[in-house]
């Protein structure tokens, strides 16, 4: 189809090619459905009424980097509901659901911080395993995947690196080293989430393996032990003041680290490969969470703004804040149908059929989570800020996914770029975000 | 279900009660799909060339308020194309689309202002025919419902009045008072879209009829032919100086307009029953009709910003212009799917299911519409403000709809009141808006 | 002043250089506040109670490129009360008032499209009168500068071209070129505002006179008697719909127009430095008015929002349309003072001091009074966009002003490039808007 | 003045008593110039080049509830270049600053969390200090004032309460009843700030003496040594994640705490006089302090954006990020003058004479800082969320003061009211807020 458009301009329909196909049939199978009722309920019941215990307890204790028995517990009883490892397309290992039929639970799980690690689908971990189960060798998936996949050991992704802007890939400067049979990895990374659990084992390293290589085929991803020599977290960062223990986000440095050969994921030169299959999936989990918070956020604010008073009535019939939850509504819709219709593109026509749409929710899907936490907190008075509700280090997360897998700014340039591409060439010389 | 919420509170969840089912199928059938290419081909090929030579004709000749000969050919062609009524549910006289399925074509005729009379998909022309279909007599249908399907005859709705607030509907003062067998109609509407056209031959008047009835027993719907004694277009009006000629938005006056019974559509009290009917779908069409408008719109911006050089650069690789084309494609699509989504409530749930979707779509999409239009006149220079470019008409349009069929603060308080409904009662006192 | 900042770099004080001195005397000189008083009055007793006829009966007529009775004899008593040419420096013909003290008047005429000249203070005949002014030949002063003060005729300035991004001047194309004692000029000019006032004897001209010049020496200013043979007005242009009449936007062809030499002002090649000059009044002036414009709006609001009652409240008391009003007070204020402190640094530090702020006034301001403005129309319902209010032709003439001399984007590059400056100079390859 | 306005009513001119005079002089007197130069100085070479290694020091050690000795050393630093208590209006024990001299101090404090003890400058005491100054008996100035001026000592103020809308203050509920000659406090404050410092010794309480007096005549307040039987500091508060010490937000309560009548500050039931006398001041150093906040980081985000480099550029030149930092300064020059403006209100026609504009601010600051910080913070991609760059505290500080001291929905509702009130009077039933 080539029809003509505004100055004669030959271009394929956007109505189609930017929204595949518009019909839409909101059904659903039957087993998604239990399942969302199932994760929904036991979020509500099991996970969000222990929240408030389990975080005065970590803190009250003498470290928050522990494992409270009570995760153990839920834990057990997700296994037992078979709620575990829902996010695992793979149908042995997990439940066999797609992106469109996964998504969803990842919005329940979003509800509460807790609840992710309570069904075992919590990340860096999920995109860990995928990766793991897609390119892992058989000894790498026996040592690593399974005790994963059974809750036992949790694991961290290294990639972002303090020294350069990571927002743009090539500036990495970490090395991994082939030398004879073994790989030397040495460089710096942090925002290593999760690496501070007591019971991280192990790390995924990206470096710089053939810098003379093909731009797609010099680095490589490294399964790496958190024990091995030469590995040091430095420090755990605040994100707005938050630790996020017991998981936590860590400098950790990397000096002549050597490891057998074999603990290369898939072999040398793939890491860039292997990288670019995680981001699809990872970012739909990571916006439907956030989703999830934004509902959770949505609700609180409800709660507080009709059982409240202030100058004789309830605090939502005053001045303007019915119409910041009408606003909070529509935005929350509209971000789950974006991320919805991304889900399914890429079930349906893989991530080259996906490319803006899953830059797109990574735009929008934090933005709007911190616009409607935002308004939350406000209703909240200055008990929003603090600690006895979910809220400020709700926003805290929502805040770091604008800057986590590519800044707002990076997408942004993607998503322009692939809107332009159907017009003249000359205007490609803009470079990663022009 | 029943689960527990935030402070305790027991509430359904909102994940299925806001959006539904959450699983979404975005397939379609081949007979939709059909009429999409059509329509979309259509509109390209045959309106949108003409479009500016149109312009220039009707206000190059004596008056605007005529039909040009090309409107006529290409509603012959488009007929001939059975691409025709194609808004009609009804599969006799109609194409019998649904809501989702007619969604998208109305998406395709937004693009062009020509383009909804082209296909005789026209507002209020379809609302008309819509309540004449469902509520209309034999006899009505016979002489007002059979030439507006066939586009021999246009026609209005007079329902807005400029003496009260509108947005309030019980406001209305003008009468349709029973006398005997006749009714006998007052007062002074506008905002009558339609009205200037030379083919219109009947409106469609809200009047009160029985001001101790039931609330919402007491107005009539009314079929008046334009030439009956009484009735006088006093003035056309125009939008941000734009008349949106032939067809116009008339200030009518009715002095002692008497009518026969009959001319009553199902019989007095029975109005807002009837225009209940009306809000679903014709606000579904306008919002993918400003679809369309903002599709295209930001079609033209990218066709200027990368055709047009400043600063020896095409303008899109000049500051933040690329992110604002992002933000266009990210809003546009959030709107079309928040809409279709509304389309498929619409379809499967009628609308008790669908009140606050509608509303929601209602205050979205013709914010976004906005935002994406001033965006493309920005990016034009001077020229986007002049008749050169749609682009300042699509913003008259567009900002129209931010008031017409309720402004957007009756539709936020209505979206908040449904978010508000599970929780306590004693914040209902808010009214219409609160 | 060399302090440390951030990372160790030094830099001047932002406090100093970014606002000046900080202190303010918000006091004010008794002839300044007196012109104030008077010319408030008169605009709210005199000016304002004749709009609404005066507009009706400009549209009634013939035509409405004429110039009605009452405006000269506005005009007449105007300059009776000694309110006439106020917008002068200079003290023999004006009123002698710098920027700070004429910026309050300019506002109280921004409040009504009448005011301006009936003061005989409307652009671009002011800013035609200062060039004339400060560069004229005796002549030249005599011919078109006395008549323009008295009144008797009025004045265009053709600078914009319709063919190239004339946001980059240096896209311009069309020529003034010396042959002998005369100067020939060909090009197209487009926005050329008062073209259409039947009293408009003479445009300034800018043209390209010898490209091998130094970049600020190639261009020429020419005075061009509107009835000199090939100056052709090819059509009157609208914004948002609105022709802007009796003044209007013209497009001007000009095809071998023949002049004696001196007609060029200040002789060839000064182009530039002429249009410098203008720049910053001419942004005080329109920005004023906006902020007259937005005020009016405001109260117009206020008025509507007051008296008008829907769902048995005053709309003002509905839902968010409080806060509405309180975010439009604020955005007022903050504007006005940005404008007052930007006149203050062109009349104490020349242009030259005053570069960025010139700048951010004619970025800020424009956006401001739209976001007034539309504040106002949505209160006003569907007759805010009608003709029987002042709101829709203010909203078309604020949203010019993000374009007309430099859209936003160009001048947002500016403030952001003076911002930069003290920073590294790897930066500064830009260009106009980086 | 009455002229007719809009619709005809008679109304006050805006442009007076909306801004007062608007006439500027920007100029300053030679002192207030050369303390803004010294402390200005003193800031950047003093303190922010120490504020990295006091954060890490504070946190390293047993407890960050300490006060490190570099305090104490620049205190006596700045207190022999006579920078102290330059907030105190008193000229003995001040520098005599009025508002408009003192503001731009406050800016320059604003820029470091460490400074404005440095000076003797901070929040409460400054507040406490001049309700101590203004209506403290001679005992309680000796025995509180004079240590507090010589930074022996620091307070705090406990008024807002955890159980009720505190933006309402007629909800308070904590009693202070006179029980003979003795004063006995019952009640919960928190949001105390201050009251975790070692140093903090006592606290201003507010609490309900006389329920049956006369509105403004109802409430007292009451001079707490910190040691005081039955005051129990329970917990204290963290802001986003950040606690602020060594001075901290506190929980408070209040159990029968029996004190002589003579801490009772100028007798009981003058609470809400001496409260409303705090405001004024207290809101324009707040709003400066953030001014200088916002300041500080936006030369943050120009030092990382013009140094750290992505796909080739430095940062700045990548989208649209030249156009955050011009609308950031903009933003930053329009709320610094809107608040010297109201300073100048102050000094000038008190708080009577400035009620709207102090709301204004209020509100403006703070979103203001929000947008800038934030966009630092995007700038410095994850770095910025983290404890090395001093955003996201800052972040933390500016959020709170949307609600500290009324929340801006409060504000706005009171600007509005100011708005409406020449209007008719049928919409005042609006309340607080309305």
């Amino acid at each position: 189809m080539s029809p003509a458009v505004g100055g004669g301009l030959v271009l394929p329909l956007a109505g189609f090619s930017g929204l595949g196909c518009l019909f839409v049939d909101f059904s659903h199978s039957a087993m998604a459905a239990d399942y969302l009722h199932r994760v929904s309920d036991f979020v509500r019941n099991e996970v969000e009424p222990v929240e408030g215990e389990y975080h005065r307890a970590l803190h009250a204790g003498d470290s928050p980097w522990t494992v409270l028995p009570v995760v153990e517990e839920l834990k057990a009883k997700a296994r037992d509901h078979g709620l575990w490892n829902l996010f695992l397309p793979d149908s042995e290992r997990g439940a066999g659901l797609n992106n469109v039929e996964y998504a969803p639970l990842a919005e329940q799980m979003g509800r509460s911080f807790l609840a992710p690690e309570v069904f075992n689908c919590n990340a860096p971990d999920t995109g860990n395993a995928e990766v793991l189960l897609q390119y892992g060798s058989p000894d790498q998936q026996a040592q690593w995947l399974e005790p994963l996949l059974r809750g036992e050991i949790r694991s961290a992704f290294c990639m972002t690196e303090p020294a350069v802007a990571s927002s743009d890939a090539t500036n990495m400067a970490a090395t991994a080293t082939v030398d004879g049979d073994e790989i030397v990895l040495n460089g710096r990374k942090w925002w290593s989430t999760g690496v501070g659990h007591p019971n991280c084992r192990f790390v995924i390293f990206m470096g710089l393996t053939d810098p003379a290589a093909d731009r797609h085929r010099r680095h490589s991803m490294v399964l790496v032990p958190t024990d091995a020599p030469g590995v040091k977290v430095e420090r755990m960062l605040s994100v707005f003041g938050h630790r996020d223990e017991p998981y936590g986000h860590g400098e950790v440095s990397f000096t002549d680290v050597r490891l057998p050969l074999d603990n290369v994921i898939a072999g040398p030169g793939r890491g860039f490969e292997i990288a670019q299959g995680r981001l699809g999936p990872g970012r739909i989990h990571h916006c439907m969470r956030l989703i999830g918070l934004a509902e959770r956020s949505l609700e609180l604010a409800l709660t507080r703004g009709t059982s409240r008073e202030a100058f004789g009535k309830p605090l939502l019939n005053l001045g303007g804040n019915r119409e910041r939850v009408a606003h909070a509504r529509i935005a929350i819709n509209q971000a789950r149908l974006l991320v919805l219709h991304t889900a399914w593109l890429l079930d349906t026509k893989g991530l080259a059929g996906a490319r803006s749409e899953v830059s797109q929710i990574k735009v929008a899907v934090p933005n709007m989570a911190l616009d409607v936490i935002d308004m939350a907190i406000q209703l909240h008075g200055a008990a929003g800020l603090s600690e006895d509700f979910p809220l400020a280090a709700a926003y805290a997360g929502a805040r770091s996914l604008r800057l986590a897998d590519g800044p707002d700014e990076v997408h942004l340039g993607l998503v322009a770029r692939y809107e332009m591409a159907p017009y003249r060439s000359g205007t490609s010389e803009g470079g990663g975000r022009g």
